[in-house]
């Protein structure tokens, strides 16, 4: 089913406009390519809803947002969903600050987009259930685990009701939910945290993956979290004793560029519930 | 020839000057270095005619273009042109949207660069023979080949006429041109689309060649493609049956760094048109 | 003594904001990630007192320096100090344009940042004494060298009197002081200057050691300096005869990663003055 998801990708190409930070840009624009799609970045509202209209999905990631680019999110996305293409939102660092919190709830509000992607404090701070955020990386105390999984799955069903959107809310435990149905997906390695942007990475394949299969976006988007997963675990394993984070982060991406469908579909690891 | 082009760029270590996206810019300033350049990046209204003046080039890149880099884009340019300074612009995704082409046109119109260096679709864009520009890459219908190669020289020529700038066209076949002459250069590997920035490293050392000599500037550029063409092939033979992308843009940079003149001289491969 | 800084940032993980230019920004996150520390970039005015306010250091770097973000550098200095929260500032460029001197003074004298890291050409811009700076490099008459330590040492103790400051003036031989004492350090290799980001990257985990342990900044500062420098030479050791700037690039911050308490203390190589 996943192998699928990936081969559309590798075979449509599709083209992927991102506005997102200046931190994980570079990273974006390479893991998108890896998969088989195209990226372009494009911020200045002069031009993005003529950019949108000429690519296939649009991922609004909110990093480095300012006053700026968060009136280009605004329109670009409202273009994108105009014409029907997927839209991400990747609410980095919702709930460290006002101007986040609500930049991403304007964007849920007034855009609607088919995904949301966060770790769960930040997908928390946008159901208004927390406030725990520690900058832009998760909660300890908000982790998804083993034992409060059933709720987690029900907390990220209900969001995705609410919004209308393909939840992915990605840690040790990835759950990716609509109103119905929830994966839990058990791949990845804790070392992806040790690198900035496998987050951001992610939400841009999976902008891609949704573009290349619009007939089911929450399993375009459960197959986009099996790859970014399985990447990690295929970087670690490639590790040598003189590797760090640095090293690591290329092996993510270089793995994605070799990743198989076949792989994809035998390795990885979830349950529907 | 070309050997003296990069012998130059390693004795006078030129310093350049960046207006450039945030995409590629940390690339484009470690290819700058691995040539033997020092690159600088400041795109403020504030600040970019007194940086132009201390530089010896400038490299002026759209690819995420604002209304506010737009206007330092235009002043440094000036007054880089004013000093004698080369200047190099990289049209990225002129095509792809109006203000793309407007700016690009705007710069090429008020400040005359002394090259233009981008893919077929671009540069078809500002010659107003097409618009199929898809994203920032080249459509593949606009592909340079055997087949038009002597059509493509002829209008590469014709821009150069018109621009009075060399223009560097670049794709599987690469063509450097000024009005009279061409060099058709064949270095490089299909895999250099497979990373984002190649065309803006190419851009950027364009620069520092032709800040390290500045008598024949299409000599200058032809250097440059020839180099970054063959480092994408060096690159490509070093990698392993893991490596992906992520590593294939650093084993560029790394031939950069490591290319000889002479090893520059002996593999460049390019007929005179 | 170098052993307990870096071990406190392991233990306490702090949180460094940073405001710092679009070139470097992604191996600035990853240092600090790499070090045991978390980053978060953020630089729109309606949010960096937020920001700045739930993390525990403040790292201001104006290499792309803009009228937008310098207003959030004061707000935010403002705020970290407010907070007694350690603030780096690392004036790249300064002396190579008025705007670059100004903000850097501006900010000296606004926010009295804890510790400010430059190269000698930076600092001696600010301090008044010199304005050969070529870029964002160091001029080489500037040079720290065995045959003038005594008057630099001199030199940075007077702008730490002046300043309140801890200064690191960094190069071949590199200089941390305070207005009582100094400490001249060996680490490091000349390669560390053909990668752009070297000095950004110290200055960002130097804020995550200041961090860590507030109750010396001195002793904080000259620790990430000799880290800093020691990774770069086990790097160096590490590079095969393919590898070039990109790759070391990578091996500096995987060794940064690796790099354990133990090994921090036994390669520093230092003398008090």
């Amino acid at each position: 089913m996943f192998k699928q998801s990936l081969e559309k990708v590798r075979i449509s190409h599709p083209l992927v406009h991102n506005i997102t930070n200046y931190v994980t840009v570079n990273d974006c624009a390479n893991a998108i390519l890896a998969c088989g799609a195209s990226p372009i970045m494009a911020d200045d509202i002069g031009e993005v809803t003529e950019i949108t209209s000429v690519c296939n999905a649009l991922n609004i990631n909110i990093g480095t947002l300012n006053e700026r680019t968060v009136k280009s999110m605004l329109a670009a996305g409202k273009k994108a969903k105009e014409l029907s293409h997927p839209v991400v939102l990747d609410p980095v660092g919702a709930g460290a600050s006002k101007l986040r919190t609500d930049t991403a709830l304007k964007i849920i509000n007034e855009v609607r987009p088919d995904i949301i992607r966060g770790n769960i404090s930040e997908i928390k701070a946008l159901a208004g259930n927390s406030f725990t955020t520690k900058g832009v990386d998760a909660d300890i105390n908000d982790a998804v685990t083993e034992d409060n999984l059933k709720d987690s799955v029900a907390f990220a069903k209900a969001f995705s009701a609410s919004t209308n959107a393909v939840i992915a809310i990605t840690g040790a435990i990835d759950i990716c939910a609509d109103k119905d149905d929830a994966y839990c997906i058990y791949n990845g390695t804790p070392m992806m945290s040790d690198i900035t942007g496998t987050g951001c990475q992610l939400s841009a394949i999976t902008a891609a993956f949704a573009a290349a299969d619009t007939s089911n976006i929450l399993i375009s988007t459960a197959a986009a979290v099996c790859a970014m997963g399985i990447c990690g675990e295929k970087a670690r394993e490639r590790m040598t004793a003189l590797d760090g984070n640095s090293s690591y982060r290329n092996y993510i991406i270089d793995a994605l560029y070799r990743l198989s469908g076949d792989e994809l579909e035998m390795n990885s690891k979830y349950e529907k519930m």
